[in-house]
């Protein structure tokens, strides 16, 4: 069941009802021109990834503004991304499973669809689910550029894999994923540039063999929030896939940034307002948002512009805040702002986003890929 | 947008779209079974938690068993569970929000609905809502009985606030809501038993002074699926809210049982099926179910009945998944079954239960109030 929204546009932030998912548009209006701009500059193309916003108004919000197309994870996000209209997707994962190729296959005859492989089964799965739906497939290599989950190893295995993808009828090679997850929450920039720089060699080799293979790579696709003003600058990788850039959570605002290198400070754009519902003693409120509206898998939340504020411990559906016994409590029913540790997460257990201008409903948004586990 | 289902009536379990939700339907039926013959023994009331498993379905499963009705946290689950037909339901929470709790009035003319209150200021919200909706409404207090979230403390805090309540024309005073979550998670039985026990002793002084003031306790509330055994036998809680014992979790089965104490051993009845869909180096295989499938926060998920496989890390929509560099590696496509840390967050993931019996697809649950934030 589709849950309804919890406001209407028009109305102020103390109407809204609790939790709920916020976007200030202005923060993200800002996050999308920063990282278009600077990966203009760089002259490489921004494939913005929709497994954290799940959102064809964002996407298409990113494609206005240059973006070449989206990256998903999910046939289901593909699918929710096709039917709005996106014309260019790359699933930066392995799907072998026939039904989800099938399904594959056919939104590739309304959209430019691509997807990886990382053994000679899973481009045999492609294949067949091409063949079967008479469509022609592009295909990425996934390489291990050192985040140690899918991929095959840079180098020779990767040129046999992308051989057995250019020999098939159905199947076009169409170059590199290569995602280094890890590389972005590294804290100091020296040792993203370090993890980036090393992903970037990895993927460099490999397209030079894939080159004196006689075969060329139209995307080499990789980098993220962390690590993309050295992937950008790297002169391998043409495709940066960036996603929490665009709504930002307390993990990637924890990163330090080298102020020499030119990138953009991104803004906190996502927030999930929560109403404060208990006030049972000196040093201890209860808000309405745990587990069930917020992920803690990269930290508890934080509490915007609230030093005084800490969200020191999560159940399903409360959140314990804490402060110094001396200091005024929240009141019963006061909104507080938390911003997520981890947003990709966060967005994915609501069904709208609560986008907010000038303290108040601009719209209403939907989560259009919201559960879309397949 | 809600998620098409993972799977149809009658597929073998390797026809199942992966990850899905699946409930072993015996043994749920034999943790239902289980539970309701306990408490019936012990002469209290059952009124199952319904936030564990936010379906309608379940909750008449449970009380055409005998249940008395459901509890719920939201008033998103009371709605899944009131438009469904449950006739008897109790927030577990206090309400504030006058949106809300007009919901909740309304919700009113079609079941019996009781909420909880901790302040004068939530005496006051309900009763506004029931005077405006011209329905009588019925409010339990909350007593902190050692959990130190929510509810005012054992004894004069509590009849205050009660007579309050009995005080306003459109409110009844329905009992002590008395429940002691961080409790169930004690592993020892006789750490649990203790703070069942202590639960137990400030929810009877608060009845004592009720009855001295006039006011009885229809219902007296507490208990789950760590202390039930405790909290049935203590004399004072006429009805138990146990939730997670119908599905069970990781985390409840690392509690150990007193073999002395005669309750049940619940049985593993959720799932998360998940398929092997990157096999890239030895010792490690990548599962398609991470963050946005299976939930964390109490520990990582197991993979049933394999014991010579480790879930070890989790990523949005990845599992990596261990094994000794010398077993044979789990193949692509290979389906695994794992059990949840904590059931509550993860079956509000998904839209729907695939639920199984001999070893095929015997029908499809929508998990009605998931996402039910409100």
């Amino acid at each position: 069941m589709l849950q309804s929204p919890p406001a209407a546009p028009g109305m102020g932030i103390e109407e809204i009802d609790t939790p709920a998912l916020l976007v200030d548009l202005d923060a993200l209006e800002f996050n999308l021109d920063a990282m278009t701009g600077f990966l203009h500059k760089a002259g490489v193309r921004l494939r913005a990834h929709a497994k954290t916003h799940k959102s064809p108004v964002i996407a298409h919000l990113q494609i206005a503004r240059g973006a070449v197309g989206q990256c998903v994870q999910k046939v289901a996000e593909a699918e929710a991304l096709a039917w709005a209209g996106v014309r260019d997707i790359l699933v930066t994962n392995e799907v072998l499973c026939p039904v989800k190729l099938a399904r594959l296959a056919a939104l590739s005859t309304i959209t430019q669809i691509a997807v990886c492989a990382d053994s000679v089964a899973g481009v045999d799965a492609v294949a067949k689910a091409a063949r079967n739906a008479d469509a022609q497939m592009t295909v990425l290599v996934e390489i291990n550029v050192g985040a140690d989950r899918c991929g095959v190893s840079p180098g020779a295995e990767a040129v046999n894999l992308a051989r057995a993808i250019a020999a098939h009828p159905h199947l076009q090679f169409g170059g590199l994923q290569a995602y280094h997850g890890a590389a972005q929450h590294l804290r100091s920039p020296k040792e993203r540039e370090a993890a980036s720089l090393a992903s970037a060699r990895a993927a460099s080799l490999t397209v030079q063999q894939l080159t004196a293979a006689g075969l060329s790579c139209a995307i080499v696709s990789g980098g993220g929030t962390g690590t993309f003003a050295y992937d950008a600058t790297s002169g391998v990788f043409n495709e940066i896939q960036a996603g929490s850039y665009c709504l930002m959570d307390g993990d990637y605002a924890a990163n330090r940034i080298d102020p020499a290198d030119g990138s953009p400070r991104f803004r906190q754009a996502l927030f999930v307002l929560t109403s404060v519902i208990s006030s049972p003693r000196t040093g201890t409120a209860v808000v309405d948002a745990g587990h069930k509206a917020i992920a803690i898998d990269s930290g508890l939340p934080l509490v915007w512009n609230r030093p005084d504020l800490r969200y020191v411990g999560a159940s399903d559906e409360h959140g314990k805040i804490a402060f110094a016994p001396t200091a005024p409590s929240p009141g019963l029913g006061e909104r507080l702002w938390l911003t997520p540790g981890h947003c990709d997460p966060t967005v994915d257990r609501f069904d709208w986003y609560v986008v907010i201008k000038h303290e108040r409903v601009h719209g209403l948004w939907p989560v259009a890929a919201r559960g879309g586990m397949s």
